[in-house]
């Protein structure tokens, strides 16, 4: 969905997943004021649901533009969101001192999120792209530390004609240093409607939440943490 | 295609255009001892006839695997290569001294290039990729610099699984300081067949070269240094 480009404000891209987190980010990149280009992926994830929640969510905080790139990470495999491999289930606290990387990996997911999003902040003139990677999130995951993102950040400052005419780009990580209890106060603050996001990695037919994956675990107690209850437990 | 795969020897992914550079880039991966997996990537070119130059030269220098990946930057436009904008003729010596990013710059295409060579080394085990750029080339493109490359290795070492297990990833740039008639001599060498590669950036119907493009005169030129003449010329 799209409203009225405004080209007085500055505009930044949003990775935008449709879960609880990039909803969140993308509510801090509106505050921090930029107009927003959400951009999602339909990477033959399994829990394509996600693709829908992200629609849900960029139209109800208003994005300048919102768009869904098809990429194939699927032939190259290897992983539980894309193959026929089980979504491990009430496994969260099976090994809390050392974190393995789970199945559910993309290989170098965030490396082709990131290399597009650049792409995007280069054809709109946006030197601001925001991606709601946390240390909760990290838990065995390479690529949603700070050290990777900082040389991320480093390359798009190379990569670009932007770069080359001296207007550095920023990879904003607003959650890098928030807990999910934390994440879910600030989405609250700014507005955020949770009922429209999505996290689980293995849904039901109708998009119901398995709420026993990871993804559903952590979720769910970040909201009882806080008093609260999932708006997407039935 | 694919030749039966040899696990004692290392591996490594080599990007494929299907042009001169990479097809020698391919026959050095070859020469340093790696079983090679070309990667080629389908972007919505104009010039889609090097997909078919690629398809030829990975058989002809026998390779692992080859994939072609489908990729949607045409969605994101602003380029000679994907839009309806005029490919430059006769434009080589316009800017010799204060190179300019030429309108066939795709946004960050070797970034999302080396992000999906990246995936693939991940899944295949390697720890090697092979990337055709060099200083001739360059001539305006950011994302050909020896910095950008070198970047780009920085980020790949934090990026993926193997990364955290302590094998760093290399990427492989061996045109780097080679000139035009170097990488011809270089290839002809290693047994490249140049009348099966492609350059043109605005082919014909049947595929034939422009003649006029920068890409068909600094190749023409480069054979003509070397007293020999292009095998695509008619």
């Amino acid at each position: 969905m799209t409203t009225t480009p405004d080209h007085s404000t500055p505009h930044a891209v949003v990775l935008l997943s449709g879960g609880l987190d990039s909803a969140t980010t993308l509510a801090i990149a509106r505050h921090d004021g930029f107009a927003c280009h959400a951009l999602s992926f339909d990477y033959g994830q399994r829990h394509r649901v996600e693709l829908r929640a992200a629609r849900r969510v960029a139209q109800h905080l208003g994005v300048t533009s919102h768009r869904t790139v098809t990429i194939d990470l699927r032939a190259f495999g290897h992983s539980a969101l894309t193959d026929d491999i089980d979504v491990p289930k009430d496994q969260l606290d099976a090994h809390p001192d050392h974190p393995v990387i789970p199945v559910t990996y993309v290989p170098a997911r965030n490396t082709i999120f990131l290399a597009y999003a650049l792409a995007l902040a280069e054809v709109i003139g946006s030197s601001d792209i925001y991606i709601g990677v946390n240390a909760v999130d990290y838990s065995g995951y390479p690529d949603c530390r700070p050290e990777f993102v900082s040389a991320f950040q480093s390359l798009a400052r190379l990569a670009t004609k932007a770069s080359v005419e001296g207007s550095p780009l920023n990879i904003h990580t607003p959650l890098i240093n928030m807990t999910k209890p934390q994440i879910i106060e600030h989405g609250r603050l700014l507005g955020v409607d949770f009922a429209m996001t999505h996290s689980c990695y293995d849904p039901g037919p109708s998009g119901n939440p398995c709420t026993h994956c990871d993804a559903c675990l952590l979720r769910q107690r970040a909201f009882e943490s806080l008093g609260l209850r999932d708006p997407l437990l039935p």
